[in-house]
């Protein structure tokens, strides 16, 4: 049957600062059967990324400024929280009520610039998004390759958006696969130009990735397999960031 | 290997007006040597939808109004298509430039309102969204069920966002699986409650099935196969429409 495999790797052990995240999957796949395939996309929960990489805080180290005690006060939230989340960000998007708005340092908008007091593996522990998603892919990718895999590796997380309820999960992070496909100047069999110029197959990838790690499971990464990509190690998800003069919902 | 296969349907022959297309459908995949099976989600591209279902529009058919007229000439767009885009929508959401966002009557926010002038089968023709995605999914999930195949089916289009660049499949109609799958009230293996309390695996679906349909290809309709889901025949993209009191940006 041609088309796509996609399933998760089991197996990983809880990840702590300084974990060979790219060793580890590579082993783990070993382990359960599915060893990593050259042409493979691996896809990787951001939240085991960012505690490899120690980019967790501790709530009780951390000084609250004025503002954030106040909003955090109003509405019930953790004062400690909601300063990172306002260190993590450059700019507030929306604040209305408890909710929180922000456009991150890399660029991307979100609730609570990703930042998750969730799984921490205390209680008293925020995990914040990778500091450079698209280098941490890099890495993944060169320790694939060091093994003769030639993968392409994105790191995905769970955002909200506006008009929808619910959440899916997107890319933030790539290496090796560019994010987006272009039909530009390609014309349909009747000579139209396609309405649908340029595709983020990386935020697909991602969301497909998530229904097979599921949030409950223990499964931050999956493989997908069967997907065609064209090396480019200069991709990174920089180009689908949106330039604010042609945002039209600041 | 456990996880989900995801393929494509190939050989549907074009679709016009009155074709049945679920009976196509489970015809086409039979031939391919992957006949439907029950737990499949079999996602379908609204265009040949609403080709089956005479939702299009010849453009010397249609009156152009003074509005349309003006905002056409000024930004050199078809004025019989701006018309359209405005009778298909219920709301203006952005008019910046050359750029329409609009309110569909279905409650979905998107560009042109999801009219589309390629691949119409003729130069003068628009393609609209169909009238009832959910309806329309209904009708080829009892189709399915009719030859003892208990399916979920998902009409996709393709979409913008704010904030990123390119564009994703997402589902605009479903049948028999709720397009939410809730965490609210599940804890993690520490106590807290997910960050991450609904996922819209609807989308994720959907924009899985786009990497292996493609847009230049003409396979509008892919299978994904593994994916657990409870039959649901109250689900509704109806769900997912956020309220506009909760509309952070309208």
């Amino acid at each position: 049957m041609p088309g796509l495999q996609i399933f998760g790797v089991p197996g990983l052990p809880e990840i702590t600062k300084g974990a060979d995240l790219g060793a580890m999957i590579l082993e783990a796949a070993a382990a359960a059967g599915t060893p990593l395939e050259s042409g493979d996309v691996v896809v990787v929960t951001s939240k085991v990324v960012s505690k490899a990489e120690g980019q967790t805080v501790e709530l009780a180290d951390v000084e609250v400024s004025p503002f954030a005690r106040q909003y955090a006060e109003r509405w019930e939230k953790e004062p400690a929280i909601v300063e990172i989340v306002l260190r993590e960000s450059k700019r507030v998007v929306r604040q209305v009520g408890p909710v929180l708005i922000t456009e991150t340092h890399h660029g991307f908008i979100c609730a609570n610039a990703g930042v998750d007091q969730s799984s921490s593996g205390a209680h008293g522990r925020a995990v914040l998004l990778p500091a450079d998603p698209d280098a941490s892919c890099r890495g993944m990718r060169a320790a694939f390759a060091a093994k003769g895999v030639d993968a392409a590796v994105i790191i995905s997380d769970t955002f909200g958006r506006p008009w929808r309820e619910a959440q899916t999960d997107i890319a933030i992070g790539i290496a090796g696969l560019d994010p987006v496909l272009s039909y530009i100047g390609q014309v349909d069999p009747h000579g139209h130009e396609f309405r649908v110029q340029a595709l983020c197959v990386a935020d697909e990838l991602a969301g497909a990735a998530e229904l097979v790690k599921g949030n409950l499971s223990r499964v931050p990464v999956a493989v997908i397999r069967g997907y065609t990509w064209e090396p480019n190690d200069d991709a990174s998800m920089r180009s689908i960031i949106r330039d604010s003069e042609r945002d039209l919902f600041r």
